[in-house]
């Protein structure tokens, strides 16, 4: 075997390790953001069943243009989107990925704020565009006034904003959202680069009331882009479909760029069939709320300081050694995430069971 | 809705077109090199099995590392070639496409040797690596003298040969192979680049007796990779499933630059389900072998120039008008792939019915 630096790797990838959070075998895994409730059966039967309609036709390459799926997300998303404002790719960091090969690239710039998703950089660095770390505040918000100042003061090509925030959890106003997109004109205006905005709802389904989503700001935007995903609260984290709503044009620039055929039948047929049950697939979010929202109220009790949440997790401080608690809790059988803040982690809300282990087992590490 | 050409394209996007044969419905589709055959009863059956076993855990994101399908796959190949040495990803394209993330990019180059697989420059652009087109011999052979001479004059980062290559379906010989490799050494040893050589095998289980894999030269060449795919032999162009042989650091390195969890749980199940009846997929091969040397002796016999092919296709000259043609076995239900080369056309070898319906059409469009 070969060692990697014997191979002539990119500069910019010599000395990195490869992303993602650790596999290990759990007994409450709340560590990756996924629904930890099973697809419930009938949703798993409609999947099966759909899967068996196009099995015996695999050898054909799939429908290129998955307009089934795109009709059937329309549908879900509402707002008056047609099939033409819908894209989808494997998981929304492919759709980013796209968006970046197609308005990003060398000589061009993403700005986002971090701490946020942490693919975002790499995603960036994948595109080789320019990142560009516009920060937050001490306590990790955003504001439109911060926001705005940056994209005159960078002129960047695309803007990233993650909504609920992760590792935070906490949704963008409406406001920040019209305020950098507003910024994005004016810096057009004077002649700077027209920015794509690009609203990251990956969580938008777990929001607090009164939390509205981005997509009622398409109509008349067309450089507004909004991502989400089947991952979190449709409990298809396996099934790695991610789409995004936006100006057909929008559309139109993913194509150039897609791998042909992206999308396999197979996965075309499993996100069809979950879409024809979205009722069953969302029942489990009211519950998870009210874990989040147990979660939040416990940790304050224990003297912490988790965020405001509008997701399925919770990013919580006022840990004296944060990776002593983290191995603490994986000790009692509970993982949760390290995102690499100090004094900070960030745990997934689970079923009631998964929840009661992992307060318990933080109480125990607290001890409290 | 607004004009693509009033978003922020990349300039190096501005007009283009999207990649992909028209999806056409027509009675025979010979133009995208599937495997016409379905897939059979017994294979379709235990995907629906597989994929009903993994449907109810759908909500936790797949194995990343995809440990059981590298072991299936690694069985498939033989050649002493264990899962360390396996990587898959959506469709070869995206193999591809990793490929040039991790060892191409700004300010490094591809060569490769057209007319060959029109994807090669179109992912060489989408990651911005420059594309080097080393030609071919009027009659599209390579020969190992011209594609060493290629190597040490153009001092390319990445070599992708195609075998067979596609449009005109014929295979590299080993020593064309072995003198690539050795002319990147040359180029290395004087202070150049060592390049990474791909060959796409992408049709290598249709090769004529004889012909034998680019998988036998893998040992102790550690910039050897050898890309292959499901959605050929395998009837399963449905399920998008690439995968590449190579060193064991090669997989390290495509491990920095793929999106997480990129193969989604389903696609797995899929060809794991697959790849346990390897002799019920293969053995449509045969068959389509002969309906390949009996389209390729029928159209010698009308007077055409067709290429040798180890693959299920065949590339023929000899066409006054080849679109004209193209569109005359169209009018008759038959859809054949205009590659843009003039005087040529390139079909599929599919069931002895379709086979028998082109080569009637073709003597009809042509006067025969």
């Amino acid at each position: 075997m070969t060692d990697l630096d014997a191979l002539p790797l990119r500069e910019s990838l010599k000395g990195q390790s490869p992303y993602g959070a650790p596999q290990l075998d759990v007994t409450v895994a709340l560590n990756t953001n996924e629904n930890t409730h099973p697809v419930p059966p009938i949703v798993a039967d409609a999947i099966v069943q759909s899967v068996a309609r196009v099995a015996g036709g695999l050898n054909r390459y799939p429908d290129r243009e998955f307009v089934e799926l795109r009709e059937r997300l329309a549908d879900y998303l509402g707002h008056g989107l047609t099939p033409e404002h819908l894209w989808a790719a494997n998981g929304s960091n492919e759709v980013l990925q796209q968006i970046l090969q197609a308005f990003g690239g060398p000589g061009r710039s993403v700005l986002s704020f971090l701490p946020s998703y942490s693919m975002y950089p790499l995603l960036a660095s994948g595109t080789d565009t320019e990142f560009i770390d516009g920060g937050r505040a001490a306590d990790y918000t955003l504001s439109a006034e911060h926001a705005a100042a940056c994209i005159r003061g960078h002129r960047p090509n695309l803007v990233f904003l993650a909504s609920p925030n992760n590792p935070t959890g906490t949704a963008l106003s409406l406001d920040t959202i019209r305020a950098v997109y507003d910024a994005t004109e004016e810096v057009a205006a004077a002649g700077g680069p027209a920015a794509m905005v690009v609203v990251d709802e990956a969580y938008a389904e777990f929001a607090l009331a009164g939390t509205e989503p981005a997509l009622t700001l398409l109509d008349g935007r067309p450089r507004l882009v909004v991502t989400r995903t089947m991952s979190k609260a449709f409990a298809l984290a396996g099934v790695r479909l991610g789409y995004m709503a936006a100006d057909p044009a929008v559309c139109d620039a993913l194509r150039l760029v897609r791998l042909p055929y992206h999308l396999s039948a197979v996965n075309q047929a499993t996100a069809n069939a979950a879409l024809q049950h979205v009722d069953a697939l969302l029942e489990t979010v009211e519950e998870i709320k009210v874990q989040r929202d147990r979660i939040v109220d416990t940790l304050r009790d224990y003297g912490l300081t988790p965020a405001v949440s509008d997701s399925n997790f919770v990013f919580f401080g006022g840990l004296e050694d944060a990776h002593a608690v983290w191995q603490g809790l994986l000790e009692r059988g509970v993982l949760v995430r390290d995102v690499g803040i100090p004094h900070h982690l960030r745990v997934t809300a689970g079923t009631e069971e998964e929840t009661t282990a992992f307060l318990t087992a933080l109480a125990e590490v607290l001890g409290r």
